[in-house]
């Protein structure tokens, strides 16, 4: 059971694969055509078109925003902002674009430390990471905090890193607010909600102004013809989304009951996994419920996780399954 | 009929195709694994796992490759170093990540102009672009010309682009050369002789300490899991490539001797491919076999293809259907 990397435990929806089955050796061979999957897309967020670009997953782009940032080669060596504990790829891609990331962790309870980013937002600065709910907490931001984060710290580019939000939490994603902040972004991904991880496709949405030069670096067939035929149908089966987000939030909500039997700390969480502190024998835990072939995510050497576990919050079955399981492997561990 | 973008005409192996359709839900919602792929290719390749870096598509490698070259962020602008003719990506992505294309013409007949880029190599270069066989003309370099190159402008990065490569030309993917030359990068896709274009697939292959900046670049789910489970077996199937680049093969000769019927010059193309020079009413022949649902590439305007259109050698036939349309369209535009 595979609930380490906040996956969709049910797949994609039965739809979706019903279009994929009818895809044959054809279409394998040619590029993909993006025209129905970005419109798509753009009416699913409620954007024009040219407010969204599509991404290979939203790695990609992360990739295409830090790399537009970090475009001038004026001023030296640029600085990506962010918070610990986060995504790595948000280090990962700052630096192997030869840039230098600074981070400030976040304030108690997982809130955003908003005064302690713009701080840290100094001249060499050209990004900062926020992630919308926060990643591994599942704590939420207020769309009224971020928007002033926005307004401070431009022209500096404010990414948004909306990849749980069809989970909890308020979206960015707004013509108004990309009219206002041209120097607003927003990540959103089809990996969770919508089960295609595997697929690979996410999508950057912004003024179009501010995403031309993210544009000039994403190629032009970067999503395979499997996701650009899959996309149009996943958006459309709004029935399942909306169902399988009831699963997370049910899975969501027995986990964190379970942890307050055992008087473990857990954090309100808006995402589609829950945050554990189990103390200084998480490692441990993560390792008993390996050998039995369940995965959770070990966070507990993080700065700011310290003892904590991460576990996906998914099918309903599933987490009815693992709950014994964990209770065990923490009981056995105390 | 598409024969505008080099694609294979045939789609992939239905060996491919058996495995892809093997695929349900589950895959779709999890997060793909390259193992089994990064492996297969790398043996088709000749080399060690450990240079091959797989990435979507090769439009990522030229990314990767460019962004790794450019990561140092001393010395202003840089600079990437190529030909024209050439595929656009090389220019687009240099731009994009605020570097500077400076570009040298082919020699006469399409010959490698090592002696000229060799002296555009200047201080500010990181990247010199080389296509074998050259894109649009077909035309193969020699090994030895490459390899020459490659020593005279260490430690500038030698990209060279073997998009295709499998339908003619001497490779330069070969574990010997990669060890004595720590600045070359040879660049692969899958999209042609092996029909996997909308699937996306290519991979850069170098020395381990060459790719080791490029693969911090390339997201660690760049391929999606259906082409990861595509390429073991599109590896495997050498009988329909080999098929495949006969079929290429003959297409070409096909395309050659029409063009030697109507006295219009083409060059000894190795790729899937043929550059015709139509003369100054190439683009309304190209708009005259659009009309009839046959699309082929105006490259007319550009410079060192005045004239000239490219058609991709394909399926016999569909080169046998194109032919008398070609010539018909030609003829009518004389």
């Amino acid at each position: 059971m595979r609930l380490h990397l906040n996956e969709n435990t049910a797949g994609c929806s039965p739809a979706v694969m019903g279009v994929l089955t009818g895809l044959g050796r054809h279409a394998a061979g040619v590029y993909p055509d993006y025209d129905e999957a970005r419109r798509a897309v753009a009416a699913s967020l409620k954007v024009g078109v040219d407010r969204v670009l599509l991404t290979n997953g939203l790695d990609e782009g992360i990739l295409a925003a830090t790399a537009a940032a970090f475009r001038d080669r004026r001023g030296g060596v640029p600085e990506g902002v962010g918070v610990t504990p986060a995504f790595d790829m948000y280090e990962t891609l700052v630096s192997a674009f030869g840039g230098r990331m600074v981070t400030v962790p976040m304030e108690p309870g997982f809130a955003l430390p908003g005064d302690a980013l713009r701080r840290a937002t100094t001249g060499a600065a050209r990004i900062v990471f926020v992630t919308n709910p926060h990643n591994p907490s599942g704590v939420p931001a207020p769309a009224a905090d971020l928007l002033a984060l926005a307004r401070a710290i431009a022209p500096v580019l404010l990414f948004v890193d909306e990849a749980y939000i069809d989970f909890g939490g308020e979206t960015l994603v707004s013509e108004p607010w990309f009219d206002e902040l041209p120097n607003l972004v927003v990540g959103r991904t089809f990996s969770k909600a919508y089960g295609l991880a595997g697929l690979r496709a996410g999508a950057l949405a912004a003024n179009p102004e501010t995403l031309e030069p993210m544009r000039r670096i994403v190629p032009p067939y970067s999503l395979n013809a499997w996701v650009t035929a899959a996309l149009p149908a996943a958006v459309a089966d709004t029935a399942y989304r909306d169902w399988y987000v009831g699963q997370a939030g049910e899975s969501r909500r027995r986990l964190t009951a379970m942890c307050a039997r055992l008087d473990l700390p857990t954090w309100p969480s808006c995402g589609n996994f829950v945050l554990v502190r189990v103390g200084p024998r998480a490692s441990a835990v993560v390792a008993a419920l390996a050998a039995k072939g369940i995965r959770i995510r070990d966070r507990s050497t993080e700065a700011g996780c310290e003892g904590c576990v991460r576990v996906t919050a998914g099918l309903v079955d599933d987490t009815d399954r693992v709950i014994p399981a964990l209770e065990e492997a923490i009981c056995a561990e105390r």
